[in-house]
């Protein structure tokens, strides 16, 4: 399972209802996303030149207790499925101290081709590595 | 069913792909929702004065084809369920011309006792009001 | 003097010090830039395609007193200044109901050449639009 | 002087022209006023308690080149002026590998009691501290 962080909490993550606005776990969760697909190589600037783009398909949320100014979060990401064109994700934004659940999602990643706008075969070096880093 | 809009798409809304950010689409509905909730008399600034506050519970989304720059967009919210401290939404953001669906989704939102920080039952009056405006 | 609005001021705007976010004015402000131009025939995803683009250079931005949730605001942009290439906006963020002050800012946008990223001279019936509009 | 990061340019930081947002950069120079204070043990959710805060009183931008997708910067925060109830910081947004000016900024935050909603003194050991770290 790949973590990303602790990432702080920061005035502009918040709304007036002193918590979290809930949009700014889905900032979160992609940072994780981008820096797991970064570590396989799958830097998003170059996908663009590739013709490459990851694009999010569905996405199933649940907000538990919510994160607050200046905690620190943890924000994981597994692989948990795929197919030909696309990724499946569990993904979780957890205080970095105490591990309580604040947003748990998953999200599901198609892989397109920019030119022709339809989707693309998932590159298989990808794939094998998204599998290597959700076992461990 | 409660219609917000029409909403333009402006520079902020956007990311580098060249397309709405995925994220913005929930500020998108979260307008929406707001705005059915203030017809019904329950202003979120005034809420929160009522020791009440709606929060969202789950979200499940599905991405279509994605809304560009300068596009402009209809947002629904049409009550679907509800039960002794929740309620369920249906939401869609369609292009305001054309009206293909660029993201719908599924809402559960609570209504909380901010003191308690615990599900309040929901107000009969609001619960009325928003089966009739789903309705129509 | 160019007016956008009334914006309404929802929970994304919104900071965990219960008022709007310092930046949130400058998406406001940025929304009645965009909609200014677009009454000149300058709609930004058409300036990209004639390889036009409207880069901010400087803003100075001076905070008032702070909106909150559910209220409404007026956003004005008017042309104070122009040289070959930039252009000067006064603008503010006013209460829609007492006209109270929010923010105020200046503004230099410079006109820029997307495919030589280098300054280009402002297209001249822009300026003559922007020069009657904020003559009125 | 206090630098802040490397940070990360995500997708939510950009925008349809292909690079970040301007008010982006805002949210960058927030975050390291905020880690600034932090380390003169002045972290936001306690001073909000402590009937303190410190809000944006005028802030003037200049934007240089733009970052893009997926670099890192630093982000700097000096003091350089304070009176009774105020600061000044000289702030700059740089590449992190190339040191390339991103946007440079001076802020003027003033301290705020809550409660009162009007100008307080500035903690003296808070400014001692801002003095000695702005003067490495």
């Amino acid at each position: 399972m790949f973590l990303h962080g602790p990432v702080r909490i920061y005035l502009e993550d918040t709304d007036a209802g002193g918590i979290v606005y809930h949009a700014s776990y889905l900032r979160l969760m992609e940072r994780a996303r981008t820096e797991l697909l970064r570590r396989a190589g799958f830097q998003q600037s170059q996908t663009f030149e590739r013709d490459l783009s990851f694009v999010l398909h569905t996405m199933t949320l649940r907000f538990h207790a919510p994160a607050k100014l200046d905690d620190e979060v943890l924000v994981s990401c597994a692989l948990t499925g795929a197919n030909a064109a696309s990724f499946t994700f569990a993904q979780e934004v957890v205080d970095a101290r105490t591990r309580e659940r604040r947003c748990s999602a998953e999200a599901v990643v198609a892989c397109i081709s920019l030119s022709q706008k339809r989707p693309r075969r998932l590159p298989r070096e990808l794939l094998e590595f998204l599998q290597r880093e959700s076992a461990r």
